[in-house]
C-alpha cells in the first residue's frame, strides 16, 4: 500500500512575534512527507528543487524513509521561495516574497516504481499539475487526498474545480471553504462542496480544531490549547501528512478510522507549531506522538458513561 | 439545593444580518434563569425591572418555575435597555445604545426565603453588586459561579478582582481571558487566572466551543456546527444557565461532572442562537435537549476503542 506525496519542496523565510529565520527548508511536500514517515515507513515523493537546495537535506529525507527518486533537481533554477510575516495573534500573515523559480515549469514525472500508488496526497500546488499527476498514474489510487489554497480560487477556479472533481478528500481551511462554496455556515459550505466531487471534506480551523464531513456525518477534532505557538508555518501540511499517513498505514477508510486519522493529523500539527519550520518534526519519538494523541483524546473525553434519563 | 440567579432582566433591540427586533425581553438573568429551569424545577431570581416591563413576562417566568419574589419592580424608572448590531460574521457587534435606567441604583435585596442558597450564579453585573450579593448571604453557598465582561475590566478592574477572588468558578470569553491575564496563550491565561481566586475557569469561545480549566486539568467542549446562527445574543448567559442548572440538579462538583455541565451549557447555547432573544428557550422539550446533548457527545466521539500500539 504505497503512499505518494506530491507538492513543493522549498525554502521559507519566516518572521513571527518570537523571532525570524533565514531561508530554511519548507514546502508542502516536505512537511507532509516528513510527518507521514512517522506512520508509514516508506513515502514516495514527487517534487522539484533547484541547484541551491542542500543535498544533505535530501540525504536526511532518505534517512527518514522518504524515497526521493521522484524529487527532480533543476540545475538551472533556484528552489521555490516563500517569505512571510505573521501578525501578533499568529492567525494571519502577510506574504512578503513568493519566487516560483523551479515551480514555473514543473513537470511532475512519476517514476515507474511509484506506479503502485494506493494513497495519493496532492499537496498545495497549481491545480493543473495536481490533475496531471492523477492522469499520469496508470491505475487510480484507492484514495486521493487534495490540499489547496484560496490563491487558486482567486486565479484558477475552473481548473481547481476540475481537479477537485477527481479527488476523494479535500482539505481546506474555514475561509477557503466559505470562498469555495459561497456559504458562511460551515455546515452549508460542506454540503455544497460535497457535491463538487469529494466524498469527504476536512475543514481546518487552525487553533480552533478541524471538522470532518462525510455524507451526513460530522466529526470535530479539537486543537490542543498550547502553552506556546511559535510558528504556524506548515501546520496544515503536517496535519495532512499525519492524516494520510495513518490511513495508508491502517488501510481502513471507514468514517471511524478517518476520525482517528484526523486526530493524528491534529496531534502532529500541534508539534509542528512548537518550533520554526520542520524543526520539531525531524526527530519525534513514537512515545511523544502517542502521548500527544492521548492528550487529544482526553481533551474531549467526558470521562463518564453519561446517564441520560 | 436551591439555585439563586442574580443579574439583569432587561430589554434588548437586536439587529443581525438576518433581521432586526424592536425591544424584546433579554438580560443575563433572564437567559440564565430560563435555561436553568430545564434542569432545576425551581430557580430563585434576584434582579430589577422598571415600570415598562410587561407583567405577563413575569407571569411567564413563574410558569417556568422561576421564583420572582426577588425581582424588584422600580415604579419610577425604565428597565435596563441594550441595543446592538451584529456584523456579518456574527462574531463581533457594535453596541448602539446602553441605558442603565433601573440598574443605576440597583440594591440587590435577597428575600429571606432565598437564604438557603447552595448554588449562586452571578450574571454579568457591576462587580460591586455581585460582591454585595455574596456578602448578604448568611451562609456561603456551596458553589459560586460568576460571569463578567471586558467592560468591567476597562473601568472597574480593582473591584472586579475583589469579586473574582470570592468565587469558585469564573466564566469569561477568550478575549476577556487575555485581557484579564495579559497572556495571549489561553493555557497561560488560565494558569494566571486560577491564582486570582477561582478554582475553576471556563473560557467561552463562541462558535469555537468552550474550555474548562481546573488545576492542571483541561477539558474542551466543542460547539456544534449549525446550519444557521441567527442571533448570538444571550448565548453566553444560556451556557451559564445550563452549566449551573446541571450542577445544581446533580449536586456533583467533580471535574467529570463539570465536563457534562459544560456540554449541557453548550447544548443549550446552541438552541439560543437559532432564534432572536429568548424565543428558542421558551418552550424546549426534554427530548430536544437530550437529542442535542447527544449530538455534542457524538461530534467528538472517536467511536472506536482506539488501539495504540
Amino acid at each position: 500500500m504505497s503512499l505518494l506525496v506530491v507538492g513543493s519542496v522549498a525554502f521559507d523565510a519566516i518572521e513571527t512575534p518570537f523571532g525570524k529565520t533565514d531561508k530554511i527548508v519548507g514546502g508542502a511536500a516536505t512537511f507532509i512527507s516528513l510527518c507521514a514517515t512517522y506512520f508509514k515507513k516508506h513515502v514516495n515523493l514527487v517534487g522539484v528543487v533547484g541547484y541551491d537546495f542542500p543535498l544533505e537535506e535530501i540525504e536526511f529525507f532518505k534517512t527518514k524513509g522518504i524515497n526521493t527518486h521522484g524529487l527532480q533537481i533543476n540545475p538551472n533554477k533556484k528552489s521555490f521561495f516563500w517569505s512571510g510575516k505573521y501578525h501578533n495573534d499568529l492567525n494571519s500573515r502577510d506574504t512578503l516574497v513568493t519566487e516560483l523559480n523551479v515551480l514555473e515549469d514543473f513537470d511532475p514525472i512519476i517514476p515507474e516504481a511509484y506506479q503502485d500508488c494506493e494513497y495519493l496526497m496532492l499537496g498545495n500546488l497549481v491545480p493543473d499539475i495536481q490533475r496531471l499527476v492523477i492522469e499520469r498514474l496508470h491505475k487510480r489510487p484507492k484514495l486521493i487526498v487534495m490540499d489547496t489554497m484560496n490563491f487558486w480560487m482567486d486565479i484558477a477556479m475552473d481548473s481547481l474545480l476540475k481537479t477537485i472533481a477527481m479527488v476523494d478528500i479535500l482539505t481546506i481551511n474555514d475561509e477557503e471553504a466559505r470562498q469555495l462554496s459561497g456559504e458562511y455556515s460551515l455546515r452549508k459550505a460542506a454540503r455544497k462542496i460535497l457535491t463538487m466531487g469529494p466524498k469527504t471534506l476536512i475543514i481546518k480551523k487552525g487553533e480552533h480544531g478541524a471538522l470532518l464531513f462525510h455524507q451526513n456525518n460530522v466529526f470535530f477534532a479539537p486543537a490542543l490549547p498550547l502553552e506556546e505557538v511559535f510558528d504556524p508555518t506548515g501546520a496544515g501540511d503536517t496535519f495532512a501528512g499525519g492524516f494520510i499517513g495513518f490511513l495508508a498505514k491502517t488501510g481502513d477508510l471507514s468514517f471511524d478510522n478517518m476520525k482517528c486519522a484526523v486526530l493524528y493529523g491534529s496531534a502532529m500539527a500541534s508539534f509542528c507549531v512548537e518550533k520554526f519550520g520542520t524543526e520539531r518534526l525531524r526527530n519525534l519519538s513514537r512515545i511523544e506522538i502517542i502521548d500527544r494523541f492521548r492528550q487529544f483524546i482526553q481533551l474531549v473525553d467526558v470521562g463518564l458513561k453519561i446517564e441520560i434519563e
